[in-house]
This record gives structure tokens, sequence and C-alpha cells, in this order.
């Protein structure tokens, strides 16, 4: 998928949304498996977002099992809402036979779109994901958790982390090979992250159950051409305990992220 | 396993060495499959090493199969040498809960002592591989790798990035919980890492093919209990590409990284 394609199904839609399917089974409706419970949320959201986003832990956790549930995913979205943005969570970074090994197996074993990268070991873990037409490196840059600031704010040449991984990604790479994630929810940072980096997609977690608002990621994140994705996962996903899960899920996508 | 009963190990066979189970389909000698590969090259270089280590991104790669091959190396290394170091090579690092999926994976549906750990994303994505008595969360601290120092020596508190990773990491768990990858094969690197971190295990990459000196990380990164898990893969599983492969390997790793 183009940058272009993207926009133009976050236009349609009006919708930054993307649903991250952190699917746990402890967590499901009575009676309902993985399989089917992604595949009701897939349908009831799919109107509302414009990508998903499942958490490869969740799935590794499952053993074999969860293994083929996520090719079962992948192969669901892309029959039954092609137009969808799949991305791998899964914050690989390695060295650059094992980095390639990785790429492989998340744009050519399964078919996914993107996978996110940790980019601790240099720019060799992003290289042999570029290889790929059509398909982008999301690498982590300023992630949302409480314990991001211990590593990331650290400066070379005068400037954080974060914005070194990224100087060093976008020289590798332009909006239609790289994305970031930016785990900011906060227009000061948001502002100066557009400062220099003003083209690329931005994957921003952190808002619903972690507490951000996507209002204000919209109102300093989005670029003339979109170029952002917003996430939200347990506040869809888990909407409701109960068998109305799929429609309060859609209630919950239908507000969030949408413009 | 505890720090003691790896030392023990390391002085019964005089060896630091851990056999990286990078094993790539493409590369095997005509005829052998991954996990009869896999046994082979198990049993001829186990009397000569303490630890292996598959890399995960082999075995993805390989799809469902190669989760099942995982698997099926795993149960072989309990069942027939359960004298030997487990760690599965998976660079993870994610947020608090994904972390904690993760953990189960890898020391509950399999059952590996340890796990490797990209800190990006802080000292949150080690604290869930804590919870398990006598198992270890080894961080990446500093790569072997060509494009390490593109983030790795970046500078907080007059201090680089790795060194920062390792005393918040250190301040997270002693000795039976952490160790450390650190891809230092010189010796002033390995001295000054020695000066901060005297006590936990080091996990070194970079010797074979990646060019380092086995003997210099020895000399200078041992220290009073061992504290050192060398690793080698290429150079050992391919020793020779021939029917000789399992021979040629025992051969390589009785001499690589014995004192």
């Amino acid at each position: 998928m183009t940058p272009d394609q993207l926009y133009a199904q976050i236009q349609a839609r009006r919708s930054y949304l993307c649903v991250g399917l952190d699917t746990d089974p402890s967590r499901l409706p009575a009676g309902v498996g993985v399989l089917d419970f992604n595949k009701a949320i897939i349908d009831a959201t799919a109107p509302y977002c414009v990508a998903f986003k499942p958490n490869l832990a969740f799935y590794e956790a499952m053993g074999l099992e969860g293994w083929r549930i996520l090719g079962q995913t992948v192969d669901y979205l892309r029959s039954h809402h092609p137009e969808q943005f799949l991305i791998a969570d899964a914050k690989r970074g390695d060295i650059g036979n094992t980095a390639k090994k990785y790429a492989e197996t998340f744009f050519r074993s399964f078919d996914f779109d993107a996978v996110t990268l940790s980019p601790y070991m240099g720019t060799e873990t992003v290289l042999p994901f570029l290889d790929y037409p059509g398909k982008y490196a999301i690498v982590v840059a300023l992630s949302s958790n409480s314990s991001a600031a211990d590593f990331q704010w650290s400066v070379q040449e005068d400037k954080p982390l974060y914005r070194n991984v990224m100087e060093r990604c976008m020289a590798l790479g332009g909006p239609e090979k790289v994305m970031f994630v930016v785990g900011a929810t906060k227009a000061a940072l948001l502002q100066d992250i557009r400062s220099f980096c003003p083209d690329h997609f931005l994957l921003v977690p952190g808002v619903g159950a972690q507490g951000g608002s996507a209002e204000e990621v919209i109102a300093h994140g989005a670029n003339a051409r979109g170029g952002l994705l917003i996430n939200s996962s347990r506040g869809i996903l888990y909407a409701s305990g109960g068998p109305d899960f799929a429609e309060k899920a859609a209630q919950a996508a239908a507000a969030t992220a949408r413009f």
C-alpha cells in the first residue's frame, strides 16, 4: 500500500484509528474463542478504522495455536477487508542477517504491510525491511510507557535519542518506506517532532486506556497529508465483556481518532 | 539454574562456549532437515559448551513448522542434555503488559532458562522476566554489529547509553536474575565494563565469524566466578557443508572459548 492509498482510506473514513488486536484469551466473553473474537471485532470496527495491529506477544503466548490464529486473522483481514493496513506489532530488532529473517517472516510468510522495530542495535536492524516495495518499517522512536524516559532522552550531538533515531531512519527511507512509533500526546512535543519530521506517518499509541487524548494528537500531529495512525487496543477490544462486545467495540471505534 | 550451577558447568567443561543455533534451512548439508541438523549439532558440541542459544528469527521465518521445530529442539536439549543452559535469542522489548506475555512464552510455553531483551523502551520491558526464579533476563547493552555505535554511545548523566542500561538493570536484579549482552572483544572496553559490573554474567557475541578473539574476551571479561558466556553460531554450525558437518562442528566447538 502506498502512502497515497493509506491517506485516501483515512479521508474516506475520516478516521486515523488503528485497532490493536492485543487479544488476551483470559479477557474474552464467555464461550468466545480467540479467532472468532478477532473476526467479530474486525467486522464491527472496520468501518471506523484504517488499520489493524496484532500484538505478536499475545499470539506467541498461546504457542503453536497462537501462530495459527495469527495467520488466520491476517488471512481473514486480507480476504474480507482488503482496504485495511496491517501492522505486525513485533518490536523486532537484531543484526542484519537476523533482521533479514524477521523481514521474511512478516512480509512473506505473513502478508503484513508493516512491522514495528526496536532501533537499539542501530540502523542495520531496519535496512532489510526496506527491500520490500509497498511495505513499511515502523521504528519505535518515542514510546508511551512509564519507563520510556529511562533511555529515549539520552543525548547525542545535542539531540535526544528518539530524535537521532528518527533522523537516521529518515535518511534510510522516505515516507513510502519508514514510519515511526511516537507515543506523544502533548501538543508541544508533537509540534517539535513535526518540525523535523513533517512527512512520515506517525503511529501513536497511548490514547484510550493509556490516558492520552486523540483530539490533541490529531490537532498537532496530523500534517497536510494525514500522516497519522492512532492506536487503541484495550479500550476497543474490551469495551464490553458481555455478548454485546462487538457492538460496544464498534461504538468505541466510531468515537476514537475520527475527524 | 543458579549462577553457581552454571559456573560449575563452566569449570567442569573448561568452556565458556554458547552455541548459537541460527539454523538456516538454505545452508544445511544435502538431505538433512532442520531438526535432525540441530540434534546432530547439539550432540556433537555439548561436551565442549555450556549453553545453546536458538535465534528465534530463524525459526519464525519457517512459519508454524519453525515453531514446532523450536519446541522439539528445546525438548531434545532438556531430555538429552539437562545440564545445558538454554537461551532464547529473541531480543524482545515492549511495555509491561506485553512483556509479561513474552515472559510466559519463553519461560512457560517453552522451558528456556533465559531470554535476550532489547532495552529501548526502558526498565519496564525487563521487569516481568524477573518474576521467574532460576530464569534470567539477558539485556542487550552493547551489541557487536557495525551499527551498534549509532545509538548505544548516546550520553545521559555523563555516561554512555549502554552503561546506563546496565546500571539501571543491575538495580533491578542481581547476577541470579539479570545478565547482559556485551559485544566487546577489546581489552580496554571489557576492563571498563567489569569496573562497574563485576559480578553479572556477560553474554559475548562477535567472536568467530564476526571477527573477535575469544582469548581476549576471557582474559579481560572473566571474573572470579566465571561470569562469561561466549557465543559462536555460524563458525560452528557451518564448519563444514558436507556429511561431516557434526564432526567439524565438534572440532570447532572444542577450539572455541575454552580454557
